[in-house]
């Protein structure tokens, strides 16, 4: 185990009709810019309990923040927050929403082009307070410093990250899930489960307590999907997905140990070229990374199936393979697509994409630096 | 799945060499007590390393808190807290000496008697800012806002909470638990897996997640229990160890569910009255409270046989007490005594704390209130 810090101040407030509480968490003299996405608070009453809870204070909006939000977009929030010098963000929505709040909360303080905390690596250096409730569990975001932005103009999908944008609280009403579309259930399962797989399945560094924690993540996701599956209307089983969601990527599960994320870097290529639902990208490149690095995550593959999926028969060469197939097939149940070619993705996109990762980088991913941009094109080759 | 807050805002710096870190974590123009026990940081070098990292600042120390810190000490430190005029607490041990500090933190700014907190559950307005450096892993005391007292004139073992006593950093070495005297050592396993087997072993709540970290910790513990028997210099598994120690208590196990803390409460009366380590009370407890509730925790009792110890043979009733059995034996094999005849303490006891149950409760203990005097009359005959 190597040194670490672990530092996770964001307030959870969980269960049912608990948005009223964000009277609470929000000064009386904020002036707050709620943001959310393409309407679905509208429908699902959250909109109404917001403005109910925040009635009294200044409550400025921005709405039609994209899946994968875009710089373009959210740079036109930072221009309403300057014009009305506002003071707080409440986020309102999903990954993305939050996401996209967080590049809002940075961009507000920052003096030049805010592209650079993705581009440049610069460091945020102050945000404005921002608080979230989350309507659709996947990413994570609503209790971590990680944000995703697209770049239109340039069609890049690159990542941040800043103690300083950590939401210093959020709603979280499972509620507000039981409307989704089956879709983005689906994905939501698949985003957590990947979170968890690029901090787990590396090589034996004994964190044990990782592992287990992490094993106990992708169980209950397997039961609890399965359940969603037969009772989507279940509030149970929704609330269990959505703490899932949030312990996959808090930090826990990374703490002193190296991570992979090469599944979610090449997967960000496939959205930003091609549109896909960032869930999507994962699936389908998920199996073929394990498969290209077998040697290399030896170890912990066979100790995923074995522990996750309860495969005991066979050599261990087999056991891996079906620790994978067991995968695919479990994001397949749920609906989800697996292989390129179901989006029309071709030979010459894999190329154009291993072209882009040689020419812009990065060119070693993975927890030890293996996954050259060679790697990355047989991996896709693999998953026409 | 009820409603919850989860809110832990305790910075966790963990790893070798990382005591120096503090100098970053306490203002400069800070005023400090520094707290510690019975002196064992002289020994391992923590006090040299705390001196020198915070050579500039105003440094004060109070040293002798006990094991299960008593209000008498703990009210001396208060007083030079007053007289100094000191601003931030830095408690430098083990649970006792960080429990201790988080009285002495708060009861500095209370007008009153501070007991208060503990008798008349009294809730603290405010405290003084504290940090820790941990050097025994048990308590989880480092990421919470727990605190046990004993008061010793009428031999009361209580304990209190607060958000406003939570550490804001805890410093955790895992070089500093090599020195340990073995019997600390298996005292802090032993208290780390009553306090996960206190907020699992209830009854089904549909609260998959939280089971399955549970029984992460436990299962990780297991099988470092048996690695610092055999290797006790090992700094792996002490970092292990210490890890697991502070995840079982930081409250991650008791979102959303009711927990039950029978064994502790029953257990601080054995300390209050007799002096026995914190540990072997829980070691003693344990298998008579599971035993003696086995109907009302039956489900949980037959998923912790099955799934922590892997007792698939038998039928449930046998399965269920196979898992306490095992218990027993992990404690014994670490070198823990689990009966009360093995201290001397008699019928004639257990009647007296019966006694002091019915007169001064709580007389409703666990998870549903199920557990009365008379109940745990039982369960201490059943441990004689």
């Amino acid at each position: 185990m190597k040194n670490f810090i672990f530092h996770n101040p964001v307030k959870i407030i969980f269960g049912k009709d608990q948005i009223s509480k964000i009277a609470q968490e929000i000064p009386a003299n904020a002036r707050v810019l709620m943001t959310y996405g393409k309407g679905s608070i509208f429908k699902n009453g959250v909109y109404d309990q917001v403005k109910q809870a925040l009635a009294g204070i200044e409550l400025h909006e921005f709405g039609g923040i994209e899946p994968n939000p875009r710089y373009e977009t959210l740079m036109k929030a930072v221009e309403i927050i300057h014009q009305n010098k506002l003071t707080f963000i409440l986020a309102v929505g999903g990954g993305s929403v939050i996401d996209g709040s967080k590049f809002i909360a940075a961009a507000a303080l920052y003096n030049g082009d805010p592209w650079d905390f993705l581009s440049k690596d610069i460091k945020v250096k102050a945000a404005l307070p921002l608080g979230s409730i989350l309507t659709l569990p996947a990413t994570g975001s609503e209790m971590n410093g990680n944000s995703v932005v697209t770049r239109e103009s340039s069609r890049q999908k690159m990542a941040f990250s800043s103690p300083l944008v950590y939401p210093q609280f959020s709603v979280m009403d499972p509620q507000t899930t039981l409307s989704l579309p089956w879709v983005q259930t689906a994905n939501g399962i698949a985003d957590t489960w990947i979170h968890v797989t690029e901090q787990y399945l590396t090589y034996p560094q004994n964190a044990p307590l990782n592992d287990r924690l992490a094993e106990g993540i992708l169980k209950t996701l397997i039961e609890e999907a399965q359940k969603v599956l037969e009772d989507p209307n279940n509030y149970e089983t929704r609330a269990n997905l959505m703490w899932c969601s949030t312990m996959a990527l808090n930090g826990l599960l990374s703490t002193g140990v190296y991570t992979d994320w090469a599944t979610h870097q090449i997967g960000h290529e496939l959205t930003a070229l091609h549109g896909l639902d960032h869930a999507l990208t994962l699936t389908i490149i998920f199996p073929g990374l394990m498969r290209m690095m077998k040697i290399e995550k030896r170890e912990k593959l066979l100790q995923y199936a074995e522990r996750v999926w309860n495969i005991t028969q066979g050599s261990d060469d087999e056991k891996i393979e079906a620790g994978i197939e067991m995968t695919d097939q479990l994001f397949r149940n749920l609906g989800l697509k697996t292989r390129l070619s179901e989006h029309q993705i071709t030979k010459e996109d894999i190329q154009y994409i291993t072209d882009r990762f040689n020419k812009n980088g990065p060119n070693k991913l993975g927890e030890k630096g293996l996954i050259t941009p060679h790697t990355i094109n047989s991996i896709l080759l693999s998953r026409l």
